[in-house]
């Protein structure tokens, strides 16, 4: 253990290798490694995130942390904290993927789709003549004089926290500026030749996605995800809700919680694509209703019971600073408006950017989420028709034994053969879960080769069926494959929670269609829009009944197409405008009181038979 | 000094005699006698304000706080801290004016005209039909849609501030409920059938006056004034804005502070009226531009610099919350323009309030405070002009020896005879000094007697003339008949500050009718506005050449006709319409560079032989 030595680190099971010197501790390895460590605490010895197994090699003894974080059992099977073991010879590490901080996959392309450039915010660039004892007129008034003058924009007005701006940056400038409006109101003003830049929000009741996209040009410039912070207040809307009943500033709490990862996000952006916060004029956010009036501070208890009312359902323009952006002084957020209590503005942008607006033949969005929302689209009918369906969050992974998010590590892709079993995991990692699409194939497959009947059961005479702690079970992945050390399993459980989602949306997707008196294979086309939607294998959503069995080139998997809505309202008036539109003219079908709707939740539980659809209308 | 036993304590010079309880503190007596004691530390001995003299009688022994603050020789003196100083016996003390509180005169009412009742604000008693399942229109959309259908007011917006308040206000009030709506949006709701009520506001460098104002009916409900609380960062305009250069942060400091001010004000106000906040559904304040500039916590370098240029001087409608008033959650106010960097929206409201831009004669208006501001119209002409003249707070008792602000004690009026002298004082207080008025007055028996020449030299040959410390003076109040116990007296200074400050008004005067072309004889009315105008002797402002010899039922004290006009933009849209029109079509005449500015400046400064207007122009 002389100095000028160094030792070797191999990290398992990711195979990496690095030299380090002496005393080096086996998280600063690790980083040296690439080897991202989750470390809450900062490498103090305090969060226990960074567990590592010392399989082969000498390290420190274990210190005063790790002996309180660890128990006995633990450290004596060669458990360590990286940040407190120092490395005191050539050393193989095994590194669980509970330890990794593992980036979330978020689906942040969407469709395209041809769109006039025509954002509300307008850009000029100003020469202003300085003022004299001649001229004393306010700085407010020059500007606003060259502005008519010049650019033909006149009647110029601007808050006082835009004329703040304006007094210093004229003096530091000498009086070349741009100026951002937004109609007759002067939002921002940059140094000369600025380009406005927008900021575009998808506000998911568990993800979020963020777009900075030129507003000169279209372009996005760059986009960030992330998950929204008051998931710990609550994985749904409901029990969120329930939150702020129980918590008497629970709104307040809730609100300042996403605003701040807001400004979080666009921290990122703005660095991404190098342009400053004075330049972000304008911001378009789309959300589900619960999550804009959670986002807006607005009342939501009216909205947790029934009749379900939203506060509002208008579109909403907000300064920018009032939801504590920091962004040009005097700009706003624009929120599309919503359709009902459970029908949100994310629905609209959806409908929006793939277009079931403008639609020339018969068209189903559908957007799956913890609530999935169905829209149908009938040139013809002055209107468009939409349903809200309970789905939970199984297809994110929740409620599902070994379901996780989309991260490294996820099933995504299953494939039984006659004796076999092919998986494919996202980052090619060692399985650890199952995220939505990979829970979809497993059940498909199970159905294909009957280890499941149609009723879900699994067929405990099947070999290939196991029996677990909880009952029958399929084996995906052993704990000596897995990235866990555990077994990846379904179980019946599993089975059974799948089968109460995609019963509700295939119900409410039925129920749409009867209410509109439309037959399914008059659907010329169905969007699938969403993250788990984008991934979706088709094939199987129709094999285990979740879409009805249409050809699959009618199937269109668009992603986030919230998002893009969001994007395209940033970038077009005449976007707003539509939106507008779209929610006064959407009828919205109530399922909890449709008729049939329960007699259709049951028929949309069972599992077609093999290779068929069931006649389930 | 047994317990049970009751001392006496007598307050002079005040005469109010109180028992008390031994151990007793000076200050808990002259609680108990209803004497106002400064007290700004609240009784801990740090502050100094409650110094008192003891005159007979046995005290507790100086404590260590005493000793800190008093001087050996003020102790030895007999001065105490009321706070501090317990009672051991039967006591009478001394009291100087300079320990009391003395409440703030303030000049609040006004001139009165004809009005049409007009408010921006209008106020609508809503029936709603409250949700179902059949009708889940959000509860903005079911307000908005009886607004429009009942009471023809279609295309309703709200803020996420006020359609919180609806949500729950809706719900407590079984959803009948009263708007206030400004133009197509509505700012706050009250239960049924409340009345919106508005603030006005006069924001001075050193006063503030506030009016709670029915909406419905145009009557005042309650008023109240105050000092600015800026005063403590510099007690004119200019070392105000000093310090806002000197302090990184000072601008938002001095905001806030006002803005504070403004919400105590608020409150005493809505508590005399027995309305709540919600129902202050609208509020106008005018003031200077450095005043307005300030309360906006705009930047105000170059206010202070050539060539003296206001951020902003449009009329400015900013959020009621943003200016930190908790009123009607989606309240405005609303800020009068302004004419140019030192000719505010006080100017504004003064020249609406005294009717100058409607005027069928020439008319002078003069606002005299620390700056003046005067305004000319001539009807025939399709501009009003208007100057403002640096003055000095001399006429507001500051840098006069004796000079103080229109409080109990001052001295208000002064007459001399052959030999003798009357004083009348506020409230009839004994002589502590002399305020604005009182000076004039002074000054103007002076000249009268001869006691001062054209020049405003005293002449020290006249017996009444004295000789003190700084030179010649003029006794008005020995000590032992002044309630400072100190002689009041005018000094040569004084004269000199008064020559200056009555140079400057009248030369920007009369550049002001030199500049238009009018004789003094043509103007046929001379509106004087503000409260040391009001209360100003009009025939010793003549005498003393502060104003021209015209014929003295051409005079007419209108008090604060700046704080009138707030009042009446709150109950008219025509008023804030002719504002608008004055300060568009008001011509500034800068007097810095008038070409015989100085000449004019030189002879205001004389005063006029005896009963004799001096020829001017």
């Amino acid at each position: 253990m002389s100095t000028g030595h160094v030792f070797e680190v191999d990290f398992e099971p990711i195979g990496k290798r690095v030299d380090v010197a002496p005393q080096t501790t086996l998280l600063e390895a690790a980083q040296a490694a690439g080897i991202d460590l989750s470390s809450a605490c900062g490498g103090i010895g305090n969060c226990g995130q960074c567990r590592v197994m010392m399989l082969e090699g000498e390290l420190s003894a274990p210190t005063e942390d790790e002996q309180y974080i660890l128990s006995d059992v633990e450290l004596r099977g060669g458990q360590r904290l990286a940040c407190s073991a120092h490395i005191h010879s050539q050393v193989k590490i095994y590194v669980p993927k509970s330890s990794l901080i593992t980036a979330q996959r978020l689906q942040i392309d969407g469709v395209s789709g041809e769109l006039t450039l025509d954002p509300i915010i307008d850009a000029y660039d100003l020469d202003v003549p300085a003022p004299t004892l001649h001229d004393p007129r306010s700085d407010l008034e020059r500007i606003a004089t060259v502005l008519a003058s010049v650019h033909n924009r006149p009647n110029i007005v601007a808050e006082p926290a835009v004329v703040r701006q304006i007094s210093t940056l004229a003096r530091q400038q000498n009086w070349r500026m741009t100026a951002f409006l937004r109609g007759a109101e002067i939002v921002g003003l940059a140094p000369y030749g600025t380009r406005p830049v927008g900021l575009a929000v998808d506000l998911g009741t568990t993800k979020i996605a963020a777009y900075l996209v030129d507003l000169t040009t279209g372009q996005e410039l760059a986009l960030s995800g992330g998950l929204n912070p008051q998931i710990g207040y609550g994985e749904d809307v409901i029990s969120r809700l329930t939150y702020t009943r129980r918590h008497p500033d629970g709104e307040h709490a809730l609100a300042v919680m996403v605003r701040q990862k807001l400004d979080e996000l666009l921290d990122e952006l703005i660095q991404a694509a190098g342009v400053t916060r004075d330049q972000v004029a304008d911001v378009c956010i789309v959300g589900n209703t619960a999550m804009t009036h959670l986002l807006l501070e607005l009342p939501v208890h009216q909205l947790a019971v029934a009749p379900y009312v939203a506060a509002t359902g208008a579109a909403v323009d907000v300064k920018a600073r009032d939801l504590g952006l920091s962004i040009a002084p005097g700009a706003y957020v624009h929120l599309l408006p919503c359709i009902g209590g459970f029908v949100g503005a994310d629905h609209v942008a959806m409908i929006l950017a793939s277009g079931l607006d403008q639609a020339e033949h018969v068209v189903l969005g559908i957007d799956i989420g913890t609530n999935s929302e169905i829209a149908l689209a009938k040139p013809g009918q002055s209107f468009l028709a939409s349903a809200s369906c309970a789905s939970g969050p199984a297809f994110e992974g929740a409620h599902i034994s070994d379901g996780m998010r989309a991260a490294a590590g996820a099933i995504e892709a299953v494939k039984l053969t006659e004796t076999g079993l092919q998986l494919k995991t996202i980052d090619d990692a060692l399985p650890v879960g199952l995220c939505g699409s990979g829970i979809v194939d497993a059940v498909a497959e199970l159905r294909r080769w009957e280890l499941i009947n149609e009723r879900g059961r699994f067929n405990r005479a099947n070999g290939r069926v196991g029996q677990g702690r909880h009952g029958s079970e399929f084996l995906l992945a052993p704990a000596q494959k897995s990235g866990s050390g555990r077994n990846v399993i379904i179980t019946q459980d599993d089975v059974n929670e799948i089968q109460l989602a995609k019963g509700a949306i295939r119900a409410g997707l039925e129920a749409l269609l009867q209410a509109t008196g439309t037959a399914p294979e008059e659907v010329k086309e169905v969007i699938i829009a969403g993250a788990f939607g984008s991934f979706l294998n088709i094939k199987s959503a129709i094999d285990i009944g979740l879409f009805p069995s249409l050809p699959q080139a009618r199937y269109k998997q668009v992603g986030n197409a919230a998002g893009v809505g969001a994007k395209w309202a940033l970038l077009s008036r005449d976007v707003r405008a539509r939106a507008q539109q779209i929610a006064a003219n959407t009828d919205y079908i109530e399922l909890t009181t449709y008729p049939k709707f329960n007699r259709l939740f049951a028929l949309g539980m069972l599992f077609p038979t093999l290779l068929m659809d069931t006649a389930l209308s």
